[in-house]
């Protein structure tokens, strides 16, 4: 095994640097991607996603963003950020880090770059994008030096074109960093995985492989994206003359072209419906991606103009998102397009994504109760292929590459551990794999792999305003008013500074049905006054007052109705 | 064909009644089955189950009954109640409605008889449990006349043991009513499913089949229970002295009998964690379900007496239930067990149950990162077997009965148009088929069915305490809290009936970090003072000043930070 580093003499241990790599993101929870190459003063980042909320407890929050701290800390160091693919995951938070960091110089394909671009000439951001730094990173071609840093593209597959993995030099040695990826040997608009880079690498000898372990315990191999082509031909010659929806993830570009190839066979015409997925066609049209006619497509606010047996809506919300325009559809509510009875609505979205079926299963069952004909991946082969590598594929790159040691990405910690204990299955020591959670890092020195110290992290939140942090008191009170409601309980205070125990007023809401509850809401007065008559009796300050009294007023509800609200003791100067 | 009914002189149609069978719960959402059998003076009622909430939408909602409101009304003709089986989606409200009909006499097989004195046992109920009237319904010889129906048990098979279908005759003819089920040739505990009667009732001929179409859309036959056997004696001989845990769903007793018995075998004994598990062993134990030594059984307080090698746990929380058990455990939170670091802790539940992988990822990603092994369905062969018949069985059952008509019941809106849809695909017209939402009905006159009267139902939510209704005011306010948090704007009025402007207090939770946000805080106390000085100055009643202020101060938020916290005007007088 020849290493890079080789060929240049050897420094002492003591002066020599150690290359790092930091997992900010992308372990532990499959999204909020964001690695980080650091060797002396020189850092790389690959990706830099948004995360989701777990739907339990972060009521409000729209998406999560990395904790760039670190970034920040050592912004002199930052020579460049490069991106995978142009999935929110990996790049949905790139507007937030040039927040921050408005300088940073950003490497990614001419897809993602076109994303960008549209991110940064929306409202708040324009100025911002204005100074934005692109380089276009040609999934083939692709190579930058950057300080110690040399890295090259090459070709990948995965469920959106234009995705790379990245061959990144350091004087350590050579890394692989292969994040969401597929082998497709014929895929629909992309061209196959570069194979034969990857094989020329591992020749080469690579330290360490990162890449993608989420389909690590699905056993075989992922099929190809063209294996759907004839479904769409098949399921709207069937249709005849009804109105056909047909609904996938908006980034999946491929899918588009093999529904609209099989719209325009049919010779219906397309609409593009939901903000996301009339994104995406603009793009995906101006790159090239969709080259159909422009009186191909069909404005969606144009629609009823047409005999629907003519048209193909391809509308967005796979997941059953509420605000969706499936959504919409199914529950009577859309501004433009109105459902007919006897519609065909296909269903051609990953079929169990994480928290998604029980919104799945809302729209699809109201789209059913209006009549429609709904296709879904139970009663209908090919109508997903995943865009994810399964074990029989993630054993064939582990072999490919021979790297010497691994770390997992974009899995759980579950998944992670499937990955180590396949590759030991294969032949790889346990000790070669470094299942890293968010902030931990692994040092590389003389050809050898250490963990490394961890960089603190913390959750960041997002509202529904994607660009302003929600601090996270507010989250932790949205769940606690969530789940048993508010108590607030108004004292006023004469100008003598006396509580005034015969006016304090209760205002609750989302605890009991204040109607039904009189009795209660006397006793709780009663109690209330007894107690702050008690308390005010003994000198204390308003702020110790306040806290013993929403404390004794938290044990009273809890003894009479078994519930915690939340309890706010409120003084009113008079 | 022979019906029932031809074998008496039939009565003009004028004069004659039909039969009406009400879906009160049970359709639409799988769970909260109650069927209700209507002829003349008589209603039996079939199951009384609970419901579960959607999470998306009913904060703090613990469980849903079915709304009682036609029993009510209709006391006087009900005869009984008969239960098919003993999950609580089928059984579970059997408190509920006697806590309004405490006189029904309830039909049910011992096991379900032994659930429901032990939670007619339990604190508010045990007056209700004086006077409950239980009849054992044996799964192979019950037969009841009640009014005009007569009822005979058959044996089915299920997750739990003693499920029963029911042939209900009525004058107008025979109906089978087929709840959850799978056809089990070699069950663990129970004895097959009861073909020979159910061909016999299909040769005798039946007006209606009520039957489970929840599994429709999976391919093929359920698999035997027993199919599981050598899977816990490998696993557990492979673990050697290593602790090991196994969840499984509370009820599924079988389940446990075979977890028990490979113990045993590897010479281990068992420790019941968690109360729904301890009271599932207790009640199985007490009807020999579980033929194993008192000294196998070790208390969880005990535990940590034992060698770990030594002992099996069979813990609850297959689902990642946040309270449970293994979910305290995964938590290091356990009050009795310490997890070992090389433990084995296996999933033998259910592999995807609707709402519930998130929570299920997040007890294994915290076992896992606690160094756990896990075990489950994707990387493990006979975990689980399903205790639902799908296509291949419902093609079967629909061939024996060869019924008249068909309700599906026991699952969803999807799930009601896939069973249509196969049943036709083997030559059942579609209008022999009918979906019943909650609170349809179905009139049988005449041997020919048609759909009858909608009758009114609404949501019933229940809170943590189990016994008392929540009001939908109160959890739509929970949903509104929930996402961005309340406003409360305290204004104090003077003796002289006057708003006093200087004096309006606000109190926030959940919207704006308070500490971070004094300028919006002054700009809307600023705000709030202006609107409440002119709407004042206009001599309107106070109401109407409070709706109008909470209207103005909620436009003038969601324009400042594009959130819409609950707002609360209360004005406080002095």
């Amino acid at each position: 095994m020849q290493f890079y580093n080789t060929k240049k003499p050897q420094k002492a241990y003591a002066e020599r640097t150690a290359l790092r790599i930091i997992t900010l993101g992308g372990t532990e929870k499959v999204t909020k991607n964001l690695t980080v190459y650091e060797y002396g003063e020189d850092i790389i980042i690959v990706d830099c996603g948004i995360g989701f909320p777990d739907i339990f407890d972060m009521p409000g929050v729209d998406v999560l963003i990395p904790d760039f701290t670190y970034l920040i800390e050592n912004r002199h160091k930052i020579k460049g950020l490069f991106i995978t693919h142009g999935h929110e995951d990996h790049v949905g938070a790139v507007p937030n880090l040039l927040l921050e960091l408005p300088d940073i110089q950003v490497y990614a394909s001419k897809l993602v770059g076109e994303f960008l671009k549209v991110k940064l000439n929306d409202g708040a951001l324009k100025e911002l994008g204005k100074n934005f730094h692109y380089h276009l990173m040609d999934p083939t071609t692709g190579t930058v030096d950057l300080g110690k840093f040399k890295v090259s593209a090459f070709r990948m597959n995965h469920s959106i074109p234009e995705t790379m993995g990245f061959a990144i030099r350091s004087p350590e040695g050579l890394i692989l960093h292969i994040s969401d990826y597929k082998f497709d040997a014929t895929p629909v608009l992309d061209k196959p995985a570069d194979v034969s880079s990857i094989e020329r690498y591992g020749k080469e000898g690579v330290l360490c492989l990162l890449s993608d372990c989420l389909g690590i315990t699905s056993e075989g191999h992922t099929k190809s994206e063209s294996t759907l082509n004839d479904t769409f031909i098949k399921l709207f010659d069937r249709a005849g003359k009804k109105q056909i929806f047909v609904t996938t993830m908006s980034s999946n570009i491929s899918r588009m072209y093999q529904i609209m190839n099989a719209a325009q066979k049919l010779g219906r015409k397309l609409v593009a419906s939901g903000r996301s997925v009339e994104q995406m066609v603009d793009v995906a049209r101006r790159l090239g991606y969709l080259p159909f006619p422009d009186d191909f497509f069909i404005k969606e606010q144009e629609c009823q103009k047409y005999d629907q047996g003519e048209l193909v809506y391809l509308i967005a919300g796979c997941y059953g998102q509420s605000g969706s325009s499936l959504s919409r559809l199914s529950r009577g509510e859309h501004e433009s397009i109105t459902l007919e009875k006897d519609a065909i609505v296909i269903f051609s979205g990953d079929p169990n994504p994480p928290g998604a079926d029980i919104m799945v299963e809302k729209v699809m069952d109201a789209l059913t109760l209006k009549g429609a004909n709904v296709i879904y991946g139970e009663i209908q082969e090919n109508l997903h292929v995943s865009g994810h590598a399964v074990k029989g594929d993630i054993e064939k790159l582990t072999k490919m590459v021979n790297a010497k040691y691994f770390i997992p990405i974009g899995g759980s910690i579950t998944k992670m551990r499937a990955y180590t204990n396949v590759l030991n299955f294969i032949g790889i020591a346990k000790d070669r794999v470094f299942e890293c959670l968010e902030g931990d890092s692994v040092n590389f020195l003389f050809n050898k792999a250490t963990k490394g110290d961890h960089v603190q992290t913390k959750p960041i939140y997002m509202g529904s305003n994607k660009l302003e942090e929600l601090n996270p008191v507010v989250v932790r009170d949205r769940n606690q008013l969530c789940s048993e409601g508010v108590f607030v309980v108004a004292i006023p205070v004469s100008r003598k500074n006396q509580p005034m125990l015969d006016r304090v007023e209760i205002i609750t809401r989302g605890f009991i049905y204040v109607k039904d509850s009189q009795d209660l809401m006397n006793k709780s007065k009663k109690f209330i006054g007894k107690r702050l008559g008690k308390l005010n009796s003994g000198k204390q300050n308003i702020t110790n007052i306040k806290k013993k009294l929403e404390n004794e007023i938290g044990n009273y509800l809890r003894k009479e109705t078994s519930m915690q609200p939340m309890i706010i003791v409120h003084f009113i100067t008079i």
